[in-house]
């Protein structure tokens, strides 16, 4: 059946697979420490001009969201996200079960409003019995948000000075960057990105790869001996090199922009059939995930030929559903939705 | 160079990367609800002769040791384990990271002493004063133990039933399970096993997989939303297939136990030809890891030529070392490593 | 200087000390397994109608909070609390650093909904997602609330039932019980407030004790080896008969109501005194915490005189006070205050 | 019934009474932020010879270990501490709750060895695989240890010298710092003693108070944020006044020093009498814990007559038993005692 349900339907991209092979019976060492994950951890490098980044490979979002906040907060502090960010609420408590508190601010579709995030530290600084509180020990946000929507490179440079005024890191979770990146509406490119934010990750599952997250920490001050804490989380793999070659893979010769890239045009692609054919939208996203309102009734009878993933009740009878793109995407598949629309 | 460092210098077994091609373009749901797991799951029942097992597939055996504790203990008890122990001694402190204490008993050479478990599980439910202390709530153990040595059916069986008695589970780590029931000193089968413990994983990592382990609880009683578990603790990946593809592959006609007997042949060779050249034996193992004891300076001449782990000191010139097979060692490799020793 | 600024700023009632010092030399058992307590537990099974009861003499509410909802939930659930609950913004993220979240709902003047907390729980798990979602294991709420408001007997009833319905326990917050049963807003008498949930605290500190919670299990369903994690979470005094005197006082010749009640009459004389001033309500509190509205020049030349607490802006001009009584409020100081305002 | 059960059967001095009393009805701001407070911190500053100290007043000693190691260690970091240290085995797994390990080395008569614990660390740190293991990142010992034995100026330097050496912090427990320092075999004051460690805390609740630990950290560079710390922990009392008290009576008029020297008269008197009589030292203890080995049936025969307790199995007729002294002691007591002996 035609599916439109996530960007994690398919395996990887074949150059990928072919890396996996070339490399499959090389010896090399264990726990990340090899010459696949190094190769793999100087292309980042150099593609988001940070040669001083500490890069590290995990093998999830989720893992890399605890991880990486758990290991940046001090005991006391909470990081700052959007309410419907995903360590907000798709990650079964994993914040929480680390010790810390999500400080959950409105969304904005999906983002945090840098002002919002300003008064809320100047707030807080100001209060007398902050001590009984939980400090504000970061700033989390996803880019793209979990409902498709960007940010600018003027909000991200507010934010990231809003952070600085309060000595607090600025975390950006990219388990969708590429297709972040490869927007129309982007208007910021990799290296522009990487020096407006204190952490990041590239996410490689949802953009090609069957595992893999890259985390960059441009400045090269990652953590005191985070290998450990990798370790300590059960995020260690010991044979690294899975995800080395993934990286590697995506940053030889532009795969990972290219594959970004697609999912865009095919997002549009389906954006436009989805205009002409009258339906209204629940957001207006710029990314590979597409969001449109729909008869309840149609929703059930399109939903026996196309997989896609029901949103939330917009009204009594309608509804918002999902509809999203990726590297995977055939054209040949939104043509033949267009037939069921 | 030849190396007998480890049992995870390599890739994975050609098979596995086949059924990764074969399967890479298929459309298939997220999180490891899928159909690839779901035969990976079932052929690792049908093997374990559990068809009731809950099957789980995680990334490494840290993650797995973790999960399994922290999840089956309440918040006041701790882990029984062999002083030994790999979550004693080489995973950063993951089990207390978890909020639980590892009860170290002493090791016999990686083993413990069932009657010594007995007599521990004994004394702490006859101190009046164990309110103020760690409850014992686990028996973990190792199969084959971190010094290659084996449990026989006579000593699982009798764990078992100390556990069984003071009702808590015995949790048994297979890292090297495949190495392990191949040994020519193993009197029991995959399925007697399986019967002889309440958790425990089959290790893929080490034994032909590029990633994953295998959990399986015999009798389905896995503890409640163990799946928000798995998400929570940051082990779940989005395209569980990963894992699945590889549990396919080692449970497809036989290919698990026939790389661990192929490991365990190379072993033989190894242990004959160190024999034959005259050195001892730092421990008499029966499975893939190798420990001799040579002249010092014997070591570093040799560690220019392969690759091999220092294990510790034994006196003052001499130290014990370590030679690992695995799945993937070649028969050459022992004949030109004949010509070193 | 004329102080309402909380109801612990006077040390204990006099016939606590008297207690204290008519058993000082008594030699006791350590831990909390003493005569005293136990005289102290069994008057509060007694006056509660619970002769079933398990009774825990704890030293703080955060710490009776942390300790309860973290022993109660399972790892993978969270707590539902009101935006406004003190586990949800004052106790320093005591909640998330045993690793749980607190499920904020909105607050109706310091109230859950039962109806929303219904809807919550029922939108919850119709949710095919929520497996990577927190789930929601136990219902916080205060009484009084943190803004001084009560739920009625008719609210209590609905939300234990709801909280029945779906499974999970219903805990009270009563750190200021004593004054919450002594309004004449509350239609309920502790013997049926003890019927109406699952756990509940009687709060000592606030009403008349120096130090002490008295944690109360109506049915007796206490969490297994509960005394070990008190012991655990570091809330165990060697010598418990320190907070079994302050209970056996408070819970001697009814001492504990009619402590409440003097605080209550004292609430009732400053509500009447504000309203005569012509000030306006923040908040219509029935309790021993009162919330007026005043000029923002009025609040500093007052706050030369008299001690309270600046609560918040309410326009540019006006902010939120709170005054409280207690127990040890004199009469003569409302007197005095009157003179001021 | 006689007892010498331990040193905490009896309340508090009659002069800790009295400073509660005195200042029963001063209004005091709350969470330990008062004046009553604020003196006693001061008086312990002056009598430790640290003007420039951080000093926080808490409950017991679980509560004080757990947060002080928790907040000073690193997450990948572990604290060394003598396999009988009570952080190892009576503290119900509460530093492991915290998230680290007891890194347990062999006790000395309840002492760590300063050059074990230096070769450990120097180990550890040329080990080339340890960023898996758990990191020594403190030395917890007690003074007296749990067998009432004590280190001399000479090992505490050492011990405090290695630490320094390797960059982690020297943390002694002090529950029974009074009797310790009064020991006749004690040769430091308890000014040099504040010189000799980087955080300590001296044991109230055992030496003379109903309740509290003042936790000393001589240089004043505690964590930052510990207050917050302290609250999220569970560990702030709304009236801090009550532990405020006990020490500012406690370090007034030397009463501290003199409630040692006394208890430390009568247990000298105790082991004369037990050496008198002909029994056999466990161990030779010279603080106010006193271990002596009994006949079995003896010991059944004056336990009827004689609180006291019970401490191991010596041989197959005979065990070690605890007799203990306190502030409180009576000389008619001991007296008595030699008539059942």
């Amino acid at each position: 059946m035609l599916s439109f349900e996530s960007d994690y339907i398919e395996g990887a991209h074949p150059k990928i697979l072919e890396c996996l092979e070339r490399t499959n019976m090389l010896q090399l060492t264990g726990y990340g420490m090899d010459e696949l994950c190094d190769s793999a951890k100087n292309r980042i490098r150099a593609v988001c001009g940070t040669p001083e980044a500490d890069v590290f490979l995990l093998s999830g979002g989720t893992q890399t969201n605890q991880l990486v906040i758990s290991s940046l907060l001090q005991s006391y502090e909470g990081v700052i996200a959007a309410e419907t960010g995903h360590v907000n609420v798709h990650e079964a408590g994993a914040i929480e079960y680390s010790g810390h508190k999500v400080l959950a601010l409105p969304s904005h579709n999906g983002r945090l409003c840098p002002k919002e995030v300003k008064n809320y530290l100047s707030a807080f600084h100001a209060d007398q019995n902050n001590e009984h509180m939980v400090f504000p020990g970061m700033v989390y946000i996803s880019f793209p948000t979990e409902l498709g929507t960007l940010y600018s490179k003027q909000e991200l440079t507010e934010l990231h000075s809003v952070c600085a005024e309060y000595g607090i890191p600025l975390y950006i979770d990219g388990a969708r960057l590429g297709y972040g990146l490869a927007s129309r509406a982007a208007d910021l490119t990799l290296r522009e990105f990487a020096s407006l934010c204190d952490v990041f990750y590239i996410g490689g599952t949802k953009v090609g790869a069957l595992i893999g997250e890259a985390l960059v920490i441009p400045k090269g001050d990652a953590p005191k001996h985070f290998t450990t804490l990798i370790k300590q989380h059960g995020a260690m793999l010991a044979k690294g090199r899975i995800i080395g070659a993934q990286f590697e893979a995506l940053f030889t010769d532009g795969l990972y922009m290219q594959l970004g890239r697609h999912a865009i045009e095919m997002a549009e692609k389906l954006k436009a059939l989805f205009k002409e054919k009258g339906y209204r939208f629940f957001i207006d996203s710029p990314t590979n995930q597409q969001f449109f309102i729909m008869d309840d009734q149609r929703i059930s009878e399109l939903a026996k030929l196309v997989a896609f993933s029901f949103w939330e009740k917009v009204d009594d009878t309608h509804s918002a559903v999902r509809f999203v793109t990726s590297w995977a995407t055939k054209e040949e598949s939104i043509v033949e939705l267009s037939k069921y629309l």
